[in-house]
């Protein structure tokens, strides 16, 4: 059994961390609210009070945060990351960062004689307690080699990608397709039911058809009643919209149907809509629509 | 078992009718190019020599062909299947139409002392032979009741959605959904493949995803070889493009990906690629990009 | 002088029906509501009941109507201009209508051993009465120059552009931009605003800017209020767009801007806007963008 | 006559400085290159070797450069303006950056006593030597009356529109209809040729239509033969496109023909035509529908 760290443990990264400790491995966590993380400390987790103290004690340390911004404020500085890590150390990022800096950061994990990997996850936290998260893995073979049976207790599915920041932009390649698969339903849903279909039978066809991807699926049934909490909200979905945006500039890939969906995401957030989950862009459109 | 007709028995059709004579019901067909029904003749099917007689001589009567002028071709005339269609006949539409139109046929039946339904298919020649195709029915519910075993004859998973020209309407309603998670798959993959990692990996990861619908699982590897025969050619898919759109512009719902998707299935045709399946836009967004 | 007859006699047909009676030109009208004629009649219009009647009456004939089905309304039929017009005779249509059918219409009226020109106007009831309209025209040379002179006494810019039906799609291809610059527009006006410019500097500054066409110095303002009668409503301008969206298609030019846009079009009506002047578009991204 | 200085001396700034020259004021320079700016020294220029001597020399320093990374070099460290610049001074920046990076170095600016105002300029090299260029300005009412005398003789049109960094919003603003425009332009004038009208003939109805802005007219011609130089290049082009993009998420403004169309420029560089003009956006869409 392996002697990690976790740093950030909300809701997706907290129930990593808990699936390792049952895994039986020795984790110690930090988050920047401690109360937050109490359920794990109750599990057997030990705490440090900062990320340096983290990467010092363990030997790999994971970290889940919400954007390269977070990621930037755990890693740099006395307190960070890059303070404590040292030679012959691995650290794995989970987070959905900018690739270029994920790369950047590689570069400086590299200096300190450890490694990185970036290893974002897809799929939602059902997904995770129920251990069938897929994870890619972007950097250098050895150590995803070393990594890989520990990742597999997070969830199955383990993925080399290719060099390091290649997961993170693998996982930007794939999200992109949540919201505008999710709009172009909105648009199939409102031709349904401006047609004469109730809502709810066009619903059960779109979910059931070809067109039925699993995040159709989650969220299909959304645009009958949207869940209280986020699954994942408009502010975080053009997060990594954005991502692929700036991603596609710099790579000279047109990005014709992310553009136009993320200008929905705009306008929910400019309806008011910010803290809903995505799947609101039907909303967005329903109104367009005179529906509702 | 029932005395049946089937009128077009092209690639989806022929099969149709092929499940109906396997099931144990008597069939006569009519097809433009009879040489095309051969097998089925020599599977057991019975000749009529126009639409109407094949009206004449079934008491439940199928067609399927390729857009609405083919429909409108096969109702109307001395030789159509209105002019043999009467009372207490049952007709079944398996085409992708006009919904407009579709209505306007069952009030012509109607008008005969017949019942109309129109039942257009979700999914391809594989799904159909493989049994598992999904039917959607719109006409009214007692029509709907009699027809229904033999329906699932064709496919096990038989919805009625409503009224005259309602399941015509929801296959239109799902079908904008193919081309669009095409497009947005496509602009994964080149983002992927630009950044480095390779176009395999990048369809293995994106197929294996939360994005990938059973219509991404089918078409996402074509983008490593496109298909000889089309599936679905950009024709066709634009033609049920066009559809969504008259019938958005109608019932007032802006469609703002399926828009923006149908320009680069008429960039596909500007480009020469108007036969191919259309899953070669990303032959287009590629070439975009400065890729081949 | 010449003996002309006049189709359709509304707001910009009747306007240039006064030009032409202005100039000096005998002219006979019909119009379907024979009181909006009444203004023309007073001043030396002549009247007859049909459009046939009026082809059969003037040696050249106008016509200026809504869309394509009100041309087929008032060209075919024994009422028809068709039945009335004959040899030698020049019927100028200034309608803007579909290129395809205002061809096979030039077919017909030839086989009468008449000739056809199509003849849309760009610009506005204000430009046509301050006898600056520009004239595009379709059709065969020799017409051309047997109608040129009482052409400019309607506008004084006229271009013969090629032959039967360019014209009008001559016009199609040019009122595109009208929607498209118009949304363009808005999206910098509500940048500014959201920014704290006030609506009215955004404006003063775009109207005398880089980006000020005509059109942009016309319609800017309205922005600030719209107009109580529409100048050219909703409903008007997504017929030109669907009429260059369908070219378009039939043509392979794809056509991103005009298919965005006309989604917005199509937002303002399922906004219940329709009947507004199309700078509509600018408060369908408002309320989007949560201004208002 | 005032004492000023000017730091950026490329193709517009040169000639900004040389008509300040003439208007007989003192003009210190700073360029990166001072080569470029002979032409300048020759004409009674003084020379400085650091944006920091500039702004100690002068009363008023002007500066036009590149973006907004070309600002902040200029702008910090040791020999930045901002080390120079000093109680009383007032600093005018003419680039075309960042709203939220001129709205900081202003208040830098003032940390040091001093005013700045952002004053980007709409239009071209031809405007700005024939005396027509624009100006619009930001930042508070009494530094811009100061310095109004001065900005009408670079340009006679000078607009205050708002606090600090609203000048080049509003520059932003209005840029992003440039290549719309562009765009809207080139669908037009391929439907017209693919439907039989010569190109030169579409273009020439197009510049001189009710949807020739001053962009238009100047760019149309463009399509029957790029210039040799840029007189904007689709990298510059697409920069302002970004921050209009950035701004419209920051102040949740959806932007749907501006996202659309960046995607194009996108695609022209992809497709390797990042030197030219922006008006190659034309060659894109001719490329999409396989003229050429």
């Amino acid at each position: 059994m392996a002697n990690l760290g976790f740093i950030g443990l909300g809701v997706m990264g907290g129930r990593m961390a808990k699936r390792l400790l049952d895994a039986g491995h020795t984790v110690t966590g930090y988050n920047r609210t401690r109360a937050k993380a109490q359920w794990l400390l109750d599990a057997g987790m030990a705490w440090s009070e900062t990320p340096c103290a983290v990467a010092e004690t363990a030997d790999i340390t994971f970290s889940m945060v919400t954007n390269t911004e977070a990621l930037q404020n755990i890693a740099e500085g006395a307190d960070g990351l890059l303070a404590g890590i040292g030679q012959g150390k691995i650290y794995v990022d989970m987070s959905t960062v900018s690739p270029v800096f994920s790369r950047e950061l590689a570069k400086q994990v590299a200096a300190k004689g450890a490694s990185m990997l970036d290893s974002p996850v897809s799929g939602s936290v059902v997904t995770l307690e129920e251990g069938r998260l897929s994870l890619m893995v972007g950097g250098d073979a050895d150590t995803f080699e070393k990594v890989k049976p520990i990742l597999q207790d997070i969830g199955p599915k383990v993925t080399h990608v290719g060099t390091n920041g290649l997961a993170v932009t693998m996982k930007i390649a794939t999200n992109l397709s949540l919201a505008v698969q999710m709009l172009a339903f909105s648009e199939g849903v409102l031709l349904a039911e401006k047609s004469g279909i109730t809502r709810e039978t066009a619903v059960e066809v779109l979910v059931n058809s070809v067109i039925a991807s699993p995040m159709v699926k989650y969220r299909g049934p959304f645009v009958l009643g949207m869940p209280e909490e986020a699954w994942f909200d408009c502010y975080m979905m053009q997060k990594d919209m954005n991502l692929a945006l700036e991603l596609g500039r710099e790579l000279e890939v047109p990005l014709p149907t992310t553009a136009v969906t993320n200008e929905f995401l705009t306008a929910a957030r400019g309806m008011g809509l910010e803290k809903q989950d995505f799947a609101i862009v039907f909303d967005v459109l329903a109104r367009m629509s005179g529906v509702k």
